[in-house]
């Protein structure tokens, strides 16, 4: 299936100059949500992990089909004040300004390997910074699965040390 | 299976004398997260709905994987900001203070039966205000399916209208 007939491109999104990749018209088409998601899954097959992380909040709508596909554990990462329990935190800057995240202090055990999954990824910078809250938890990430790459953003630069799969690049 | 024991409550959160249901327990114990989608979708098969509306964030979490299971189009309900498209709004009182939700204003079609998922049906504030955002669509809403019902704060009340199921009442 081509996927890229599912995303809408929209000028000016968030800001003047940047093209925004709205993912809406493809959840709108449930065998293309659908396929996409089969999809995910496939690219991930010998992978080695125990655990779904997916970022607030466009991660969650494509790791809670993927951890139920495949019986993962699913674990949110979120801004702050939204967990309810104590969290370890990171901040970081991202492609429109400052941010913080964090996930609650007893979702990872020691050495547990995570998949991180989120819509796009972009310049990479929020993905570094889960994975450094990852490891304050002692856990490993295995590897990052997105459903877009924004690939002239240059992503892998910053995630050199881990696998890193996307369904579409631009 | 007892989905209670993955619920966990946390005294104070968001404000004093508020019971925070916490449901990152269930999200990370496969097998339960597994059962409660499958009893989800148990409770609206007889239900004529074509569309599965999800509120952010919360609500993606159980929506998402509900729409790939049943082979539903899914349709975000966003906070401002969000949304990159033309949208429809609406403001309402919620239990912690004021808000505002959008959906892209070509989300719905005229005379769509939507499902509107979320994971806590507290005051009925925010369903009643994705309502009427459907409502602005000239689409209609078939039923409201939430996997924690707080009955102690009378949300269906508000929402005498429409059919609502909840897979744990406290």
């Amino acid at each position: 299936m081509n996927f890229e007939k599912y995303i809408r491109d929209i000028p000016d999104f968030p800001k003047p100059g940047i093209i925004f990749k709205d993912i809406t018209p493809l959840l709108a088409t449930p065998e293309a949500f659908r396929e996409v998601i089969d999809a995910m899954a496939e690219r991930v097959k010998d992978l080695d992990f125990d655990t779904i992380l997916v970022p607030e909040a466009r991660g969650f709508l494509f790791g809670s089909a993927l951890a139920y596909k495949l019986g993962k554990k699913l674990v949110p990462v979120r801004k702050p004040g939204k967990l309810p329990y104590d969290v370890v935190e990171v901040s970081y800057s991202l492609e429109y300004g400052e941010a913080k995240i964090q996930m609650h202090k007893d979702a990872l055990s020691k050495s547990e390997k995570v998949l991180i999954v989120d819509d796009v990824l972009a310049t990479g910078g929020t993905i570094k910074a889960i994975e450094t809250l990852v490891k304050k938890l002692e856990a490993e990430v295995s590897g990052v699965l997105c459903l877009i790459e924004l690939s002239f953003l240059n992503p892998r630069e910053k995630l050199s040390e881990v696998k890193v799969e996307s369904i579409l690049v631009y």
